[in-house]
């Protein structure tokens, strides 16, 4: 086995056959990490969901507000050992890599450092900015679609109506802004409050043409109600469409897959 | 006819002509339990899904406070009746049934006896847990479903989209998780009381992608607000794709179907 | 031109000559009335058209509270006109028909004579009951569909998913069942003004799975909103999903007619 | 070049070379200004894109209240430079245009006129009608239109079920009539204020099927309560399918398009 095929980033003066060993090591090693083939991938794969959601599970308990010390205390660890083990995986996952330098700027390599930097980074400030790095933890919840292969299908049907969902895309901003520059002509003067600003009645759009509607913002003039139901009329469809685009590309991807499985 | 299909569970040693007797009247009786066939059958059904109405209608009125005593007495009655009458299709059922372990535990087996025996075990105990047990009869609606035919056509839609159902289903509590997170950390110093933890982000979360939008919680920060909207343009339609998924599957599964006819 | 097609209803003892006219004439008058083949057929059906409009605002604005005198005498004036107008076109649909009972028993014919006559019973009457007549004077907007032609596909589309549409009308109704007892369970001792009964629960129910979302009712413990998160992520489906269902269906009515069409 | 394909505008007398040489320039810059096929004709395009976003995020900031003078200021000037290089654009669309009548009154023509004369009317007039005026420059938003290639597949779509769009506009319109007639009637005793008269009640069957429900209006009696479970029933669908069916469209226009490429 060749090791033309590994990038030359940190090759050390070593005996050819102890290079050779590690090399056929790694090999096996990445077929466990970055494939699912094995049984032994399989496992090392459900291993890591599985402690994903302890991470997120934990990290969701810590924000409760009148946590009882010993749990705190409890979940601080939990914290420590999933950073730990997902610092370990990060290093793995570097190490087995065919191309070290590809994984670590690829969407997942950046993913798996910033799900475990933040952790080192906030020990280390412990200021401030804490909050916002803890933030990046999100990221981690990502891995998860790692290993699903269903997503396959839904990346066809989203290049299928890439146009269309841009175009939507594009008119439900210009719907809302024209919303809200209605809005705003009818319902300024009357709730100078609610409909204080442009950014304001955008607020307004949004939470009217999504049918969220919570209340907190509604027109109470006659000319605003009237040119709420216009907008509804128009907007409502414009936000909505996507969903169907999307639904209608999945039955349309789905059958591609059909029509390219029976003509093997 | 052989007794071969019947497994044995309590053959008691009786005339040969005796039990073949009942053999055949066990026949009988399952054409008319078990099937639609004759029209025997139908009113057999007709007849239980009308009892079932009464039965849930019911316990509705009997949930509405301050009625009239009399009313009160004849829900009893009512009550009591129904259950009386579905415990004696409890036991037939059992006995009529080619196999009577598997309908015991069967999914509807189940549900028969679980819609029965929440009354006895109130009656016997008497207690705190009365109120938990009640919830049980609700099982008693779904014997609704059992006698729908159409619904067949909809388990085929429900196959055909399984993959992108789960898929979806994964992502939407992807996003839900990640929305809250981000909404915790724009409105929990703002609104300590509604966003207090990430599961009270949670709720928020949930009410908002549904659309429901209570306006029990709400963003009022500049900060939170452009996060909703950003949320809402991905999320909506993550959320709102899987009912256009089983719509357009059950359009194919018509069609299918219809294949299928003109073949033959 | 026989008379034999005419149904012997009020047939008096005329010279032949005269009651051939009288045929021919009801024959000249029913292309016009009843079919939109010939310009006067067209103009008598905008005619119409455009006074149930007439007649539909100045209802509206009749409710409206505090209207100046003048404006309550006209529009009463206006009630009188267009009442007298379609009871003419009642009694003209009448005689000019085919077959006069199956006009008067028909669909339309019944909508043509509830239109009119409450407004002679109320004249009569002038009691409490009158409010309820007029509400039947909403009838006269199904007119409107009478004229539609894009009508007919939609007709097709509905016969198309009928089998579903039932299915998942059943469906819904268990799903606003069970959601409603499950909350019940849930809220009714936190709040038991808002759930006092499985009917308000019901409510609740029904403004949470359209995702209306009023926010009069909404559930306040952790139990009650994880099952209305669960409630959602399957309930929302089932009572979202008939309408794409309608809209597949119409793009396969619209695919079956031009197929027709094409094959002509 | 023949000038006949020029319309005869404000033909002066000029020496011939001198109009060969201006018509050339013309049609360059036609190319320029009307087309995106050179490297200029985009740069042209993308640069105006982005003043109309200028303009428009100038105009929005405008609009909030307690704005420092300097930056008041600055945005004024702003405006003023926009609405010039705008006005400067009309006029050069206006000369290299081939018909200079057919573009002043194209689509186009008109908004991009409508975009720059409030502009110069309000500071003629500097009255109250400003504001309203100043309404019309949400029509620049329009241009964004102008630059996108998928809308024509849209029109496709729209041309597809546009009959049906139609339709059930109307249907919706009847349904809303209905339903605020149906609500008025149960509710208006109840809540004389939330339910005065029809208008009243269109406001909350307009919020109540586009499921938006802000909570500011919605029925308490029992009657009304039922009675928005079935307006909600039928109404939800007739409202929410015309989205269904322009997605189903945009679907058939996107194979409609490959089978048109497919047989070149």
């Amino acid at each position: 086995m060749s090791l033309g095929i590994v990038d030359g980033h940190c090759e050390l003066a070593l005996p050819a056959s102890w290079r050779q060993n590690a090399a056929m090591n790694r090999e096996a090693l990445r077929r466990v990490v970055e494939t699912t083939d094995t049984k032994a991938g399989r496992r090392f794969d459900l291993t890591f969901q599985f402690l994903i959601v302890i991470a997120v599970v934990s990290f969701s308990v810590q924000t409760l507000p009148d946590l009882p010390e010993g749990l705190r205390h409890l979940l601080g660890w939990v914290e420590v050992i999933t950073v730990v083990i997902f610092t370990a995986e990060y290093l793995l996952r570097l190490w087995v890599a065919e191309s070290r330098i590809r994984y670590a700027f690829s969407f997942f390599g950046v993913i798996d450092l910033l799900a475990v930097l933040p952790f080192y980074l906030a020990s280390g400030i412990d200021l401030r900015g804490v909050r916002a790095f803890r933030l990046l933890r999100l990221f981690r919840l990502f891995k998860l679609l790692r290993y699903s292969r269903a997503i396959s299908r839904f990346r066809v049907a989203l290049g299928l109506v890439r146009e269309e969902l841009i175009l939507f895309a594009a008119l439900a901003l210009l719907v809302l802004y024209a919303s809200a520059l209605g809005i705003y002509y009818f319902e300024s003067r009357a709730q100078p409050d609610e409909f204080g600003s442009l950014f304001h009645s955008l607020w307004w759009a949004v939470t009217t043409l999504t049918t969220v509607g919570y209340g907190d913002v509604y027109p109470v003039t006659a000319g605003g109600r009237v040119f709420t139901f216009l907008v509804l009329m128009v907007g409502l469809g414009i936000v909505a469409v996507p969903t169907g685009l999307v639904a209608s590309a999945l039955s349309e991807a789905r059958r591609l897959e059909q029509e390219r499985s029976h003509s093997y």
